[in-house]
């Protein structure tokens, strides 16, 4: 199960901060071509959840077509598909994460915890360097 | 001096990378808003080297318009300006760094320093566990 990462994009404590806060965001090239975004793990980590593409969209707020080209994109450009679908079945089809999708969405994961656990780490000696540069 | 650091964005060797490649990008907000981005610690790097804001945009392939709204933000968002700029003078004004911007520049590439060095030793971790979740 893929760990879930707190969200730097709309932090409630940021809003209202009035000191640097340090941002950062990563992504997983093949052939200088994004194969996972943050985007494209939420996506996975909802087909996971809800074994559907058109649930995993809903709960994103992602446009069906958004979502499909999304996942097309990264089933493409990885060498071995992260999604498999099922056409029919009681819910008109479902979508399932292959062995390489879960290992895939769980690695990303892993990387975002490194990289926020990197930016808390470095924030502090941010403000410390900046305010001792000050004018 | 602000180190250089080796741009993940158009490296060579990733061009004919079929391993996934691990890229990262890193900003600095105030009250939710960006203060420092790559193109602004460029945009200050290039100002420390030339001393203008016109030459420092040429350099870039920046054009001047974009290059004045882009060191406005960061001054206005940073408390303190991180630039000082001079009217007149015998190459009609000039563009110089305060210490704060200085300090903030190179803070900013201290921190893609030990992003770098995150995503080098995140990249074989990732391959390993993601071909050990291969299909």
């Amino acid at each position: 199960m893929a760990k879930r990462v707190r969200r730097r994009s709309q932090p409630a404590e940021a809003l209202k901060a009035s000191a640097p806060v340090l941002r950062g965001r990563i992504w997983i090239d093949f052939r200088n071509v994004a194969a996972i975004t943050e985007a494209g793990a939420d996506l996975l980590e909802q087909i996971e959840a809800t074994g559907s593409l058109s649930e995993a969209a809903r709960r994103l707020r992602f446009s069906y077509r958004r979502a499909w080209l999304l996942l097309d994109a990264m089933n493409v450009r990885w060498p071995g598909a992260l999604v498999t679908t099922a056409v029919g079945g009681k819910r008109g089809g479902g979508a399932k994460l292959t062995p390489r999708g879960r290992a895939v969405l769980s690695a990303y994961r892993d990387l975002q915890v490194q990289l926020e656990t990197m930016l808390d780490h470095a924030t502090e000696a941010f403000r410390r360097s900046v305010d001792a540069g000050g004018d």
